[in-house]
């Protein structure tokens, strides 16, 4: 069933998504900041929050559920703090405009948070988070998502997968980003498992009836569960981190919540996602230079570590996607060809011409 | 093996643990905080963090390692932000002090982030996080601690178990605190299953040489693996957070990270740990009543959704131990013999009569 991946470069796709969305009356700016988000996670190698989700996007557009044209406002702020209405438009284009307004605050205050109502699903949200790098800041980013997570000793889809990400500079190109969903794992996987006939390892997800299960297709009609699995492996912290997240992004906000949150693929309601940014100066807690210093140490330290037998490097959070990037940028994103082929239908359907790329030659 | 528990009252152990302080020279005031910290812990039902402990701290007083008399002090500020120096003092002593500071910036200026060095172990996580919500803020408390964990495709002991605190307010008596450490599970554990002489599951620790394991003799000897476990169960993510929290404390404070932590049983070497702490005024953000209220809805569709088959009730993160406390408060704490016995012993080591329990018959 595999077939050969097809190689885009970054500027073709970026080029190609970013016309899809105008001509769907996306104002050229908003569509670029969309198109950028989406290729990020692409280029990171996090292939369930790029491109392949741009056809829902133009959905929802095309069912005027997200607002094309909407540009996010400040409900309120204080010197630290900013409420922000997304009034509906892409996640991206409020997302990207909250955690800029964190950054300027905490410039001047040493530390910004900005919640957020009103928006839309944001891609990733380690992207966010990473804007805070080249200002020598530290970043945090959260969003709340569509119910999946079951609660430990649950058996009904109350949260979502609801991320956290935070980036920390290092003075070097090799930050820490951690960018991670609340869930064991992303949906996703269960369907690469379905597909593969493959079984799914304990931990993953819960039965219809809240039973634990290795079968991807009985996972499929159940939950994921938390990051940690059941009980006995300590899930109630997972789900402890998520609700942390809806408390702090749809509750905090005022936005939805829990069990109300809509998600992209619901194809009849607006969404009223609600996300959570912060920034934070270390500069103001002690010389920059030493603080960066101190925290390359540390990560020089992980993956200089022992490591297990038969096992791979180590790496520490972000340094995969780095990794990835910079391949993106050489050699141009290797896509599944179902995922260049969508883009193209939609493409086509609104008046561009075919999305080019190339077969990768096997090995390549 | 297993003795009855025996019935402390609560203020009989306050009292109690605050004279054997001291007599090892700490300040009333001071001793109160770190006697109240620590039962804070066994009254919540962690008995790993609580009195049980105070024979470790009052021998690295007695060693000169930890400074009965040091006062923390403000080694730099500004409007939302301190560094706080802890001169060694008591850990209790310096986070208690650092979150107030904390507390009083969110306030003044709605956020307020409070970074500490020089520090020692400081009880649980949580009291700290807690200390917010009687003036309606949302508390965050984080700790680096000696090296425990294990990097995914690890097989070296490389970050503590450094935990994560949040606590919410929800207006009512039922607040929102996570309280986690970054492992699937403590040290402790692997010794309750040593003793009983039971297997441990898979996800909770790995052998000397990085592989799991279910013997707890071989993962004493090892480490214990990140929540999530291994890589298959995203153990990496647990392992991020781990990181996460050293580079926000050791790191960002100047104190000790990564391998080089002292933690309590070393008796030898000061600590130098980092601590960090965070407070946010929701009502920056929005009417605080609605944020409550939002909040608790969230944590009653938690409490009310539909159960797994013969599983427990489903609690949110805070109410195990909030219930722990009110039995507590009525009926006192309920310790292990060996407990109240090394306490007595320490007690009349110091001129001390013998601390005062009640044996708890069968089935109270």
């Amino acid at each position: 069933m595999s077939q050969s991946p097809v190689l885009v470069a970054v500027e073709v796709a970026l080029a190609y998504a970013r016309a899809i969305l105008v001509r769907h009356g996306v104002p050229a700016e908003a569509a670029h900041t969309v198109a950028e988000v989406l290729l990020a996670s692409d280029m990171r190698g996090i292939e369930s929050h790029g491109l392949a989700r741009l056809p829902q996007y133009a959905a929802r557009l095309e069912a005027g559920l997200t607002d094309a044209g909407a540009a996010p406002s400040i409900a309120r702020q204080t010197a630290t703090t900013a409420l922000i209405d997304g009034h509906n438009a892409l996640g991206p284009v409020v997302a990207s405009m909250a955690m800029s307004l964190a950054i300027d605050k905490a410039l001047r205050h040493d530390c910004g948070v900005v919640s957020v109502r009103g928006s839309n699903h944001f891609g990733i949200a380690g992207y966010y988070a990473a804007q805070a790098l080249p200002h020598h800041l530290i970043g945090l980013s959260l969003t709340n998502a569509s119910p999946l997570v079951v609660p430990t000793h649950g058996r009904e889809r109350l949260i979502g997968t609801n991320p956290i990400a935070v980036a920390v500079p290092t003075g070097d190109d090799r930050p820490f980003v951690l960018d991670m969903a609340t869930s064991t794992v992303a949906l996703g996987k269960l369907e690469v498992a379905m597909r593969k006939g493959e079984q799914i390892p304990l931990g993953w997800a819960v039965d219809a009836d809240g039973q634990p299960t290795t079968d991807p297709v009985a996972a499929r009609q159940g939950a994921l569960l938390p990051l940690g699995g059941d009980a006995l492996t300590a899930g109630y912290k997972g789900f402890g981190l998520g609700v942390l997240v809806d408390l702090l992004t749809g509750v905090l906000a005022g936005a939805q919540y829990g069990r109300a949150v809509v998600g992209l693929f619901d194809q009849q309601r607006q969404s009223d996602i609600g996300h959570f940014f912060l920034a934070l100066n270390p500069a103001a807690f002690g010389d920059l230079a030493d603080f960066q210093e101190r925290a390359r140490d540390l990560l020089r330290q992980i993956e200089n570590s022992e490591r297990a037998a038969d096992t791979q490097r180590i790496v520490w959070a972000g340094e995969r996607e780095r990794l990835a990037m910079e391949q993106a940028r050489q050699r141009g994103i290797a896509y599944q060809p179902a995922v260049p082929d969508a883009l193209s239908a939609l493409g086509v359907r609104c008046g561009l011409p075919p999305l080019q790329g190339s077969e990768v030659a096997d090995g390549a």
